[in-house]
Parts: structure tokens; sequence; C-alpha cells
């Protein structure tokens, strides 16, 4: 791992916090690709009478993994904010699993990069979700200069 | 309010645990359009260093209250699960600040409707986020059905 | 009109020739707001059994009506260039009739702008297609220092 | 090929005649997955100063093949619109060159279909663009229910 844990776990809180609260464990990231998982959690839980996951976790957990993928990918930590997120929602979560992301920053140019990935349970091949979404990059600068 | 409360509140925390634990107040629901509003909270506050509000709640939150703009927009308590959402974040929030919802259902078909909205503090002008999302409806019978 | 017509002309055509070929003919644009309309020819059809339009003259006329209602709200000509668009088919368009777009770049930063819109007949509020889209300003600079 | 030629080549023509017109060639097209290519033309040009193939030809050229990604994933000639569709732009094409689409359907249920894919030259893992897609299925049924 290219990253030094503290600088990805200061990196990870700030981007989500309620991910840093849920213990989202990086199992790997370097050249660009991040997979964490989010354990097993009653917290995680939308509705009691189903077990399924509420979509708002997989949302945060695939936008945060991404942004972990971007830092990668640049090699060196960086002021960035999430530009525009898309996700599609696949089908329900198994009840009472922990949930995998797995995000590939797949572009960057000076000043925006391109992340895609999936969110699913223990088989990459069946998704719970799917997500693209940009990053701006150098966000301190962006902001200075807005008109 | 044409819902009764109680049973908006149990939609809204089944979409969405967290923002009904972060007291998610409806200000308004009605014929497809739906007004809500976050209390400020240090639990909403992504970097203590800037105050500012972290990325998921603003997409949870907008994600949430489409669904409850839809349910406004069929008139009658129904399953319904998120799609596909795209949210563009704008700026970044100002801190200290509550933040407010305002999406409304444009468009429904038999098994989808459809829902626009942005997310702001004072100025509904002047937004935090934008989103456009669709709603796959009586979502217990796709799932039976889907192969 | 701010702009002067032929520079508008020229710039629509660069965006999509396909757009100038077919006569996009600019209706009102101002303050960041572009209302155009697209006049009713054989090549819109896309399939001659129904006579309903084909997506992609949808599509291209959004991203296009967008690019021009950036223009408007930057006041200046500059380079651009879509950084990403979203579109959410509605409904089939009615045969044989011609369709208007209606954009508005409601928000812009140094280098990005936003815009949203909707493509429709007769009645704006019976839209056939809505849109979400982002445009990267200033393109020249952004390519001689990508990576 | 698992389809007739010509059912594949009638569904192109009403997916977009753009597309056709410009003489669109499937190279493969098998469990889900669609490879095509638009060979070079005057037509593509969208600025002839710079010879960068316009916006709207990729776009148009994705979700066409993503329809027939679809159609290759469900087997059997059906009704198919696009729901929804999202288009990333990495960088501008270069000039000269054809362009190919590469598409996979990745998930279907009963009435919607999900499609990712990227449109690039020589190179897929240098893309143009990258799009995500749904499909409506059945639609002739579904217009007929809708409210």
């Amino acid at each position: 791992m290219p990253f030094d844990e503290s600088v990805l776990a200061k990196f990870i809180a700030s981007m989500s916090p309620h991910m840093a609260l849920l213990r989202l464990d990086v199992l790997s990231i370097s050249g660009g690709v991040c997979l964490a998982q989010l354990p097993y959690s009653e917290e995680l839980v939308g509705d009691p009478a189903t077990g399924v996951l509420h979509g708002g976790v997989v949302t945060s957990l695939l936008d945060t993994v991404g942004g972990a993928a971007v830092l990668s990918a640049l090699g060196e930590p960086m002021p960035l904010a999430t530009l525009d997120l898309r996700i599609d929602y696949l089908r329900p979560s198994t009840p009472g699993q922990s949930v995998r992301a797995k995000v590939e920053c797949y572009k960057k140019t000076y000043n925006i990069a391109f992340a895609r990935g999936v969110a699913y349970e223990a088989d990459e091949a069946d998704p719970i979700a799917s997500m693209a979404a940009t990053y701006m990059l150098r966000t301190q600068i962006r902001r200075s200069e807005s008109a």
C-alpha cells in the first residue's frame, strides 16, 4: 500500500465521517484502484423487516472509495471534491452481509479525475450498484477563483 | 399535508435511517413536491477544520426527499426504490447552517417516476447541489419477476 | 439577443454540425438561458412506421442548446467542451412535430459550468426528455496541461 | 453472430438513422457485448479547423451500440427505448480516425437493462468517452399502461 495508513484514514474521515464511523476497511489501494469493505452492522440496515441495506450507505461507500481511488492515481495527497456522481441501483442487497466497493480512477487531467466502480457482497460479477463519478482536483484553487 | 405523518416518517426511515436519526423535518409535501430540512448538527460536518457538510449527507438528503416527492405524486403508499441517482455538487456548503432539499416528481409512468431538485441553505437560487433521479415503482412485483 | 448571430451560428456548427445542417433555430438567448427549435424534417424521424424522433436528435439538441446557454452565461466567446451529459427520456415524441429545447446555465465556476433543461414540442410542462450537463471552460488550457 | 444481420441492421436504423447512414459496422455481438465501428467520414468532423469528432456522434454511437448490446443480452428481438444515458467525455478525439464503441449489457431485470461502455480509436484503454445507460424493455406495454 503506497499510502501511509493514517493519511488514508484521515482522507476517508474527511470525505465521509459516516463511513469512518462504520469502520470502512481499505483492503487494497494502488495504481488508481481501491477495494474497501464495510463490515456488517445493524446501522447499515435500512428496513428491519427485510434486512436490506439502505441505499445511502451504498452511495456514500462508492463516493468515498472513488475518492480514495483518485488519491491513489494521483500518488500524492491533494484536496479533491466530488463534482458529480451517478449511481445505478441494480438489485436489493442480501440481508446480513458486509458490502465491498471496488472503484477505479481510469482517467485524470489537470483538474478532473474520472472514476467508475461497483458495490457487491461476495461476487464482483453480481453487483448491488454501479457508479460513475468525476472529482475536481486542486479544489482550494478552484474555490478562490470562482465567480 | 395529504399524508399521515406516521406513514411519511416510516417511509423516510425505511429509505434512509441515517436521515431519520438526523431528524429530517418535512416542511411541506403535496402535488409531487417535497421540501424538507435537516437541522444543524455536529454529525453533519465532514471536516471539523472547515465545518463543511460531508457530501454523503447531501446525497442521502436529496435521495430521500426525492422518494418522498414521488410518494406525494403517487398519492398512495407504494413500495419504491431508487433506480438511478445523479448529483452535481455545485459549491461547498456554508459552515454551521442547516440544509434544505426541495425535490419535484415531474413525471411518472406505470413503473418509473422521475424527480429533480436542489439542496441549499437559505436561498434556493444558490444551491449546494443539484439532483436528477429515477425511482422504480411497485418494486415487489419487479423483484419476483426479475431474471 | 446579446450575441452576434454569426458568432452563435459558428458556435453551434462547431458543437454539432448535424444540428447546423438541420437548421437549428435559436429563438432566444440571454442571461444564461437558450431556447431553440429544430424545424420538422424527415431526417429527424427515427422509425418511419411510428414517426417518432430518434433519441440521438434529442440528445444532440439538448447538448448543443446547453452549450449555447453556457456561452450566454459567460457573456463572451470561449472554447468549451461537454464534460458530462445525462439525458432522461420521458416519453416518445409526437410524430410530425418540431421540437424545442430550453436549457439554463444555472451555475458557473472558473472552469466548470452547469446546465439543465428540457426538450418538448408545444408544451414545456410535458417534456420529451430532461437533461443535466457540465461543460468544461477554457478547454485549450486544459488540454495543454493534461497528463 | 447470433443475430440475423438484417434484424440487427433494422434495429440500428430504428434506434439511430444517423448511425445507419454513417454505415455503422457491427464487428462482433454476442453474450450482451457489442463492438462496432464508425468508418471515417467528413460528416463525423465537428470542427474542420481541428478535425475533432463532434460530441453528438460519439453520444449517438454509444447509445446505439448499447441498445444492440441489450438486444444481444436478451437473445430475442424486443422493443426497447433508452431510459437514461450518461456520457463522460474524457478527451478530444484524434483527427481523421474512425471510432469504435464497445458496450456491455451487464444486468437485466424484467423491464430494465443496464449497459456501460467506452468509445475509442485504436486503444480501448485510452477512451474518448465513457457511458452508462439504462434501457426500458417491452416499451409497447409500458406506453399503453402509462398514466
